[in-house]
């Protein structure tokens, strides 16, 4: 999700580079108000930030925002977007991001986000955007084209055209300088670093008001369809058998785990291509430990694929549990969701008001 | 210029169409600041405006804005922009735009613009806004192209192509009623109504949230060029004695007119066709008077160029002498200039306020 309205619907895991900053990082990212996540979007996005948190350096700055306004590009029911943007801090918040820590916030709060994208999209070409594929399949999605030459460019709305000049914004309000993005938005983050350079030689003298972001590279850890491994687990399957929701109880991942498609191949060995079943649970059990895949794979040599779901269930037991009961605590207490929601936007405008006011004055609007 | 960044630049004057509406109008207008004008834009616009302003019924709300960020479609130099803007407020508050009366106030500092242009932009298809004409005659005229064919749309900002988008934001904010444009601009108010219509069909049971703006007939008062009557008078011109700038003295008003292309017929008639240039004089003298242009040509029927001429620079130096003594008094004021627009700003933002907070809860972004 976030930013790039694309399949995985996932700024997915970045993954700290490692090189430290004197200066200290701006880490930014977003994520979809799509309500309530499954196993595949926390393991490819959600951890991978609340890792990035807990090991940031201390003059590291972090922010995630949970970000409406790109919801808008597609078809929303407004009542399931509101409660969706809620259900996502909670998600968030019962997941390991720390207010404390991390800048967490709703965009639609912090208006500079839409101020700076206006700005930002009078010197971006259109050709620009047309370049970027994830509106092509986006639509083609939608379309239900086989392909995206199939697609009538004019149904398309404007907002899904030019979301990322919208996103170049949401990063560059904060001059962040590490985005984690999945790799199916790589190429915005390139579109933002081609905007920034063209504000800078536009209208710094100096040529380096907005930092160049780079793109933290996210692990490849996908999870499959517990029904059909050669597809990515996936919010939009209709058959929910098919994926673990970070709300589901013991009995429902258990049942889940137990009906997951693997192979009638004796014995389990981690071979993705050949057994993508059973390499799913190896993946998702390794996940869920932080054991190397091929450890684990090696600890059920001599076993059958009855033991493996057995202990994936309980390892995702022990992963979701105590966090789910903490996200269906958070959910019932919608005063403390807004006082965080509150700050954190108090916390975002503060932050980019400096880097704003240098904007306007730069651009003659002052 | 205005909204539309096209020749005129201006949302050329509109004309009260004379209906009492029992709930009161609410008219919007904008205007580029493009800072001096000529005799053209005061003509075409602000005397319109002006004329608005004061007829209007005391339930009548009226808001002009000086429209900064469509400013930006275009190169700017912003420095020039940063004095531009102050001037064209200190020459709107000059020529008779009283803020007690009107909200006046620079688009920029209302940021419901832009964020309702990014909601908007969601429901409006590209198809619609590649159908708008004034984007590729701004964009031919840019490239020197002979045809609008020849036109590279991949080279346009994506600020130029959806800038209708932010003027129907500009307009809907205010749920404005009337909208005085000129005739380069009816096609933006027509896509202000569409977006309305969509916007209403989409978020709204009752299907009448925004109303659909009208567009305020213009009169047609076009004042043409001092030395090539064929043409519009333009500030784009290389000759600049071919404009009455507001900021002209006496001697260059007498100096401009008695230099005027006229014709050698003997006597004075109004012929706009075949004597453009006496015709554009008789024209100008008939605005500064108010009174009927064929009227004013009786008067001249015996006579020749040289009365009219001395006629036309005293007649418009009766109109300017006070406006411009008070714009030149405005623009040393910087203080009351800054008090007038962040007075404006508050207005215009109390006025936007609850149609904002309504639309983010119908979109559901609360």
């Amino acid at each position: 999700m976030v930013f790039g309205p694309l399949v995985e619907e996932l700024w997915a895991g970045w993954w700290w580079s490692g090189i430290e900053h004197a200066a200290g990082r701006v880490i930014f990212s977003g994520i979809q108000p799509t309500g309530i996540l499954h196993l595949g979007n926390y393991l490819g996005a959600i951890s991978n930030w609340v890792k990035l948190q807990n090991e940031a350096l201390p003059n590291d700055e972090i922010l995630f925002t949970i970000v409406g306004w790109h919801a808008l590009t597609l078809p929303q029911n407004p009542q399931q977007l509101s409660a969706s943007r809620r259900d996502m801090l909670a998600t968030l918040l019962a997941f390991g991001i720390d207010p404390k820590r991390s800048v967490v916030f709703y965009q639609e709060d912090n208006l500079c986000h839409v101020e700076l994208s206006w700005i930002l999209s009078c010197i971006t070409p259109l050709g620009q955007l047309r370049r970027m594929t994830t509106w092509k399949s986006r639509l083609a999605a939608k379309r239900n084209a086989n392909d995206e030459s199939e697609v009538d460019e004019s149904m398309l709305n404007a907002g899904l055209f030019t979301y990322p000049v919208l996103q170049a914004a949401d990063i560059l309000a904060y001059k962040a300088t590490h985005v984690p993005v999945g790799e199916d938005q790589t190429q915005h983050v390139e579109l933002t670093r081609d905007i920034a350079d063209a504000f800078n030689r536009t209208f710094d003298p100096e040529k380096k008001f907005f930092p160049l972001p780079d793109v933290l590279i996210t692990p490849n850890r996908r999870v499959r369809s517990l029904k059909d491994p050669s597809s990515k687990m996936s919010k939009s399957s209709p058959d929910s058998s098919s994926r673990i929701m970070l709300t589901d109880t013991f009995s429902q991942i258990d049942k889940k785990i137990r009906g997951a498609v693997t192979d009638s191949i004796q014995g389990i060995t981690y071979d993705p291509v050949n057994r993508p079943g059973t390499s799913n649970l190896l993946s998702i059990l390794s996940a869920c430990e932080g054991v190397d895949v091929e450890e684990v794979a090696r600890r059920y040599e001599g076993k059958g694929h009855g033991a493996l779901k057995k202990d994936a269930s309980e390892a995702l037991e022990g992963l979701l549990k105590v966090p789910r009961a903490e996200f269906e605590r958070l959910r019932l207490d919608q005063t403390y969701l807004n006082a965080v929601a509150k700050e954190g936007a108090a916390k975002a405008k503060e932050r980019s008001q400096t880097t704003m006011e240098r904007v306007r004055t730069m651009i003659g609007l002052y």
